[in-house]
C-alpha cells in the first residue's frame, strides 16, 4: 500500500505543479498515470511542439515544460505509479481514500486530486483477433522501456511521429526494426521522415508500405505476423509487435466514481477550491468544468494552487496556514535541500 | 485621448500577461503605471531576487520574468502611460470609461482591468520644507531616465539597494555623484555595497555618512542642499536631489472609484470572471480579493485570462469566441508577425 498526503491522478503539467505547491505546505504527493512517463499529453503527444501561452515563456517546447516542472517539484520527492490506470476509489470510514489501479496497486491518501487532463490516453488498437492473448506478451501499444527491445526483432506499425521516431530510436537498439504503414506517405516532422529514409537506405530499418498486419501468431506470445503487402500475404518472424496508431483520451473508470459529470468533465466548485461533489476529492486542470472554464495549462496551475490550500486544511484540521512568499522565506525541500534568495548584507563602507 | 480595448491599470506581471491573452482575442491593451517602467514590484523592488513559484521556472529573477512577459506580449503592441497614476474614472452614457491620470492624460476604453498589485507605489518622502516647489524641478523620487543626469551634479540619499545601485550607475553618467546616508551602514546586495566602496576609493562617488539633508535651496529649482554631517552643517551645490527612501504601496485614488473594497483590496466575482461591482471594470492579481484568494503571481495570470474572455464579450456583443490552442493555430501579432509550430509534412519515403 502506497501512502501519501495528496494522491494525484494524472501526471500532466497540472499534476506535476501540484507537487511543488503541496511541497510548500509540507504535503507529500504521489502521482498515478496510465502513460509510461510523466508529462501527460505534453510528453506523449507533442513533446517537440512549442507552446506560446505559458506565462513568462514567449515559447517553450512541451517536453521542456515537463522537464522544468519535474525539476521544480523534485525537492519535494513525489512518488509515481506509471503505466497504470486509476481504476477504483473507496472511501474509508475515517474519510480517507483507497485508489486501486488496473494492475492492482493500492494507494491510500486523505486527499485525492484528479488532474486527469482529457482523460486517460487509451491507445487506438488495430482491428485484429486475439489481441488480448498477446497484450504484454510481445504486443505493446506504448514503449515504456526501450531496453526491453535490445537485440530483439521489432515490428512497428503506424504512419505518424510516434511510429517514425520510435523506429529511428530502436534502429540502434533492436536487432531488426520493421516499419509497416498502410500508405506510402508518412505524416510527421520533416526531420523524422528524412531520417527514416536514410536508415532504410542504410539497411537499418525494413520499410514495408503500403501494408497492413492482418494476423498475429505465436504460442502465448508474439512469434510472427501475417502482413498484407499491397494485396499479397507475407509472414514476418518477430519478437515484438508495436502498433502506434495514436491515443484517444477517455474519461475512463473515473467516470464511474460517483462524481458529477458534465460534458465529459468533472464539475467542481470554482468559487472556492475546485472540490468535486465528493468532499476530499478535487478535480483540477482540463479534467474539470465550471462556469467560464478554459482548458488551458495556466488555469490548471492556479486551480492546483488553490486546491492545495484546501488539502492542507483537511490534513491539518484546525491548524492555520500563513502564506509565505518563496522570495522572502526560501524553500525547504523534503530531501534536505534549501533554496533561498541571497540575503541583503548590512555593512559600512570605509 | 488614448483609445484602447482594455485599459489596464498597473503594468506588473498580471497586467503584462493580460496584453498577451487579450491579443489572442484580437483585443488591444494600454497600460497605465505610476512607476517609470513596466514590471511593477518585480522591476522596482526586487528585480535581482529569484522567484521560485512561477510554474515552469524552478527559479527566475523577478527582472527576467518582467522581460519575458514584455517579450511575450510584444507582438500585440501594447501602449504605455508610465510615471503617471490613474486618478479618476468616468463612465460615459454608452457604458465606456474615461480614466484620467494625475498628469491629466485621458484614456478611453470599453473595459478597464485594474491590475494594481498592492496599489500604486508612493515614494517615502523626506521630512523637509518646500518639497512641492522642487518636485520635478531637480527633486525626483524615481529615476525615470538616467540621461537627464548626464554631466549634472547629483545628490542621492538613502541606504538601500536603490540608493546603492543608482549611485553606481550614475557614477558614469553624472559629472558628480554624492551619496548621503544617515548611518554608516548600508543594507543591500554584497556586490553593490562593495562596488560603492570601490567607486568611493576611485573618487567617483562622494560618500557622506552619517548625514542628513536638512534644507533645500534654489530659485524655483534645486541649486544647493544643507547637509547635517554628524552634527555639523555643510552646503552642497547640486543640480539634482534624489531621495530614495523606498516605496510604500497605497490603493490610492482607485479607493475612491466606487468599488467595493474589503481589507484594502477590491472585491470581485471569482465564480465567473473577476468583475468588480462596476460592470465593465475588472480587478485581477494582488489587488483583488475573493474567498480563498492567494496573492500569487500565478493566480493573477489565470484571473487575467478569464477576464479577457469577459472583455471579449463586452467588446464583441453577440459574437461567439471559440478557444484555439496556440500550439495548433499559431499566433498572429498586431505587428504582422506570425508564430506557429512547425507543421507536420506528409511525404513518402523512397
Amino acid at each position: 500500500m502506497i501512502k501519501t498526503d495528496i494522491l494525484i491522478i494524472g501526471a500532466g503539467p497540472t499534476g506535476l505543479f501540484t507537487v511543488f505547491e503541496a511541497g510548500l505546505l509540507k504535503l507529500k504527493c504521489h502521482l498515478i498515470d496510465a502513460l509510461p512517463q510523466p508529462g501527460g499529453q505534453c510528453s506523449e503527444i507533442y513533446p517537440k511542439k512549442p507552446i506560446y501561452d505559458i506565462p513568462g515563456f514567449p515559447e517553450i517546447l512541451a517536453g521542456d515544460l515537463t522537464k522544468n516542472l519535474l525539476e521544480q517539484g523534485k525537492q519535494f520527492e513525489p512518488g509515481f505509479t506509471l503505466g497504470e490506470r486509476a481504476e477504483t476509489i473507496d472511501k474509508l470510514e475515517d474519510g480517507t481514500f483507497i485508489v486501486t489501479t488496473n494492475k492492482g496497486t493500492k494507494h491510500h491518501a486523505p486527499v485525492v486530486a484528479i488532474a486527469g487532463g482529457l482523460g486517460s490516453f487509451e491507445p487506438r488498437k488495430p482491428g485484429l483477433d486475439n489481441l488480448e492473448i498477446y497484450e504484454d506478451n510481445g504486443l505493446e501499444y506504448f514503449i515504456k522501456d526501450p531496453e526491453v527491445y535490445r537485440n530483439k526483432r521489432v515490428v512497428i506499425s503506424g504512419g505518424g511521429d510516434s511510429a517514425l521516431d520510435w523506429s529511428i530510436f530502436l534502429a540502434d537498439v533492436a536487432s531488426e526494426v520493421t516499419l509497416i504503414h498502410r500508405r506510402n506517405e508518412f505524416r510527421g516532422a520533416l526531420d523524422s521522415v528524412e531520417k527514416v529514409g536514410e536508415l532504410k537506405e542504410a539497411g537499418k530499418i525494413n520499410l514495408i508500405t503500403p501494408a497492413e498486419v492482418t494476423e498475429l501468431h505465436g504460442d502465448g506470445k508474439i512469434e510472427a505476423l501475417t502482413v498484407n503487402v499491397d494485396g499479397e500475404e507475407r509472414r514476418i518472424e518477430t519478437d515484438h509487435f508495436i502498433p502506434l496508431f495514436g491515443l484517444s483520451p477517455k474519461l475512463g473508470p473515473i467516470g464511474n466514481w460517483g462524481l458529477e459529470i458534465e460534458k465529459n468533465a468533472i464539475k467542481v466548485d470554482n468559487s472556492l477550491n475546485y472540490q468535486t461533489n465528493i468532499p476530499g476529492v478535487f478535480a483540477i486542470g482540463d479534467v474539470n468544468t465550471y462556469p467560464e472554464k478554459l482548458k488551458l495549462i495556466l488555469c490548471g496551475f492556479h486551480e492546483a494552487t488553490l486546491m492545495c490550500q484546501a488539502a492542507y486544511r483537511i490534513i491539518n484540521p484546525g491548524k492555520k496556514y500563513v502564506l509565505k512568499y518563496t522570495t522572502v522565506s526560501g524553500i525547504d525541500g523534503f530531501d534536505g535541500t534549501r533554496k533561498e534568495a541571497p540575503k541583503a548584507v548590512v555593512q559600512s563602507i570605509q
